[in-house]
């Protein structure tokens, strides 16, 4: 009896490089290395990578001494270049170290998107040049951010482009992982600038991720974790300056230990809350207050409505304090025409969350989040919640004070 | 009777912009009130842009920074960059003046071309997008110096790259006319830096500006000026930054005046001379001498055999002095090969040539050239004839007084 060789595939690894971790030739010499160390290791891999350092920055200038208001359109083509420029470097580093690579813009690795510049969806993805590439030997160096819309026009996928390349990538690679490499040494159980004893997170379950990326923490872009969460893909995010383990961002299940704990305190500053006061309460007057934000591209965050008193109601909720000026001026319009009362903004204000699986079900984590506040006179603006989540509005200059106190409340 | 309204097409004009042109927001913005202006006088404007002043340069310093010697389509894919930069700009540009524009890489304009990386050939153009959004009231603004080559991988075309753009695009929409936008004037009877009296030529013939720009006027690339020519394509050489007529690049048919005169005075410097001395004379040697440089992609120019005596020749040829050191590492070993005696090389020298379609069947002003080196003593080391061209060879530090002397010599 004879036996034929047996080919045996290699196990995919996806590594993204983020814009600080290649933001000179040195970086990106570095980070050709770990690449390299993994290909040695016996992993195919394919590389995304960001901008360099502030080059979006640098282009973004350019564009803002042509013309007052860009088309969305031409600005894409504009920002793609700069991940034009740093793919190609990374497999210029990696040949230099003898490693065969090669790299491919978003269009000539297949991933196709909406046609919503600035801000498109991946569509589609057809990566045979990537697996004919991997198969003759090469590590594949993806642009992140970009892809190819309709009439091969550039698009590129907005906050987070870059992540949710590789994870897209990496969900349709079959890959055995995908490593995020930043400029931080993974995820914590606070912002370690706030809280100096903030302890670093072995693993997170995606929906803990997605509040803490939603709640403030700019480690990971919610689209990116969502994707991973969907194609249940393991995320390990690492420093690129610093060995380590890093935090892996895995399925609740994966995650034997610590299950019914509060993970972590995110926080955001930069908060402004507007109020419709005097809504006359009738079917369809939400939709009537939020659509034109929307139109406008401001983003409501912590929704609140009042219950209704005498056929009236008082909507409030949260923007970026970036928005706020614009949302009080469309919403001075929407109260006239629907006939509510008046328009409040307050600004000064910021987000505080405490975050984990654990708050399902535990009415305890609330009560503790609330009397931590309480007891450092920490006044709640207002409150939202989630299954994984609760997150109070507070005044910006405590929020430090707040996150401190919940750390140790939480004995994170 | 009733007269159905009848469409007229409107003329379409290619304006090309070199990197001078383009090298800052305001240059971007200058040429863009050109394209503006052109599209009000009744055209269909197609522009073709060069990468912004130095940013190649830019580019190729990063390149060097990670690798040695990096691959030429990494290279390809990282240079292309530039004009990627420049298109969407102009298209900014153009909008904010109120002109609707687009803007195209190379593969989204249909420039299909070979797979020769660094200095690819046009291969097909398909100019169906362009032509589509010319029809919807567009200005068209092309990425120059860039296609695509098989497998969609982005090609680059060499030096002179983006002129060769221009030409292509014109002729395959049947422009009216090419203009090429440059930091010079248009054409000169010789170098005005070295002839302060030299003059600007109206028109000149295309084999006579393929000798000018062969023999180192580097306004046009040689092969735009042969694509131009096999379309009868009129290019148009005009300053970018100053009104006036410029040069019209066209057939010798279109000029009327002046057909049999010496059209200028051209010249370059740092050229170096090789000979292989005492070489065997037998069919093949020539190329036995010449394929190892085209290999290593040196160009050798003037060339020279000597009549064969006792079956030995001597060969001279000129190359770049850049390439000098190279040229004689790589003859060495040829020399030994072909049983050639030695191999001699010569740095520290300079082409000066006169050019016009005047010069073919007139003895006379091979004469007077010769003449006028003599009265100035100047030596000439070696000379070549084409029909509308004679060079010759001299010592690189008598160049600028060999220039001046012809040009008064023609009274040009």
């Amino acid at each position: 009896m004879s036996a034929l060789p047996e080919t045996v595939a290699r196990p995919i690894l996806v590594q993204k490089f983020g814009g600080s971790s290649l933001g000179t030739p040195g970086r990106i010499k570095r980070a050709a290395r770990r690449v390299a160390a993994s290909q040695g290791a016996g992993y195919d891999v394919v590389v995304v990578v960001s901008a360099m350092g502030d080059s979006t920055d640098r282009l973004l200038s350019l564009a803002s001494r042509v013309a007052k208001d860009p088309a969305a359109r031409e600005l894409d083509q504009l920002l793609s270049t700069g991940e034009g420029v740093s793919a190609p470097l990374m497999s210029m580093a990696l040949n230099e170290l003898g490693v065969p690579a090669v790299s491919l813009l978003g269009f000539q690795a297949g991933i196709q998107t909406d046609r919503r510049h600035a801000r498109a969806r991946i569509v589609g993805l057809t990566p045979a040049r990537i697996e004919r590439e991997l198969a003759d030997g090469r590590v594949v160096v993806v642009a992140g951010f970009q892809g190819m819309g309709t009439e091969m026009d550039v698009t590129t996928l907005g906050r987070g482009g870059s992540d949710t390349t590789a994870v897209a990538l990496a969900a349709a690679l079959k890959a055995q992982a995908c490593e995020i490499f930043t400029d931080v040494r993974g995820i914590y159980t606070a912002d370690p600038r706030f809280v100096p004893s903030a302890r670093l997170l072995t693993r997170i379950a995606y929906p803990e991720m997605l509040e803490l990326a939603s709640s403030g923490a700019r480690v990971m872009h919610p689209r990116a974790v969502e994707i991973a969460e969907a194609y249940t893909m393991e995320l390990h995010v690492r420093s690129s300056f610093h060995a380590g383990p890093g935090t892996i961002i895995c399925s609740e299940e994966a995650i034997m230990e610590d299950r019914n704990r509060v993970r972590g305190i995110a926080h955001e500053e930069h908060v402004a809350r507007l109020s419709v006061v005097g809504v006359p309460d009738r079917p369809g007057i939400a939709a009537s207050i939020f659509a034109p934000l929307a139109d406008a591209d401001i983003a409501a965050d912590v929704i609140v409505q009042t219950a209704s008193h005498e056929g009236v109601t008082d909507m409030s909720f949260t923007v970026a304090s970036a928005d706020g000026r614009e949302a009080e001026r469309i919403l001075g319009g929407v109260a006239r025409e629907i006939g509510a009362r008046t328009v409040l903004a307050q600004n000064g204000l910021a987000k505080v969350s405490v975050i984990g699986s654990g708050i399902r079900g535990q009415p305890g984590v609330a009560a503790t989040m609330f009397k931590a506040l309480s007891d450092r006179r920490i006044n709640i603006e207002m409150i939202s919640t989630s299954e994984v989540r609760i997150t109070c509005i507070i005044q910006a200059e405590r929020v430090k004070e707040a996150v401190t106190a919940l750390h140790e409340a939480f004995k994170l």
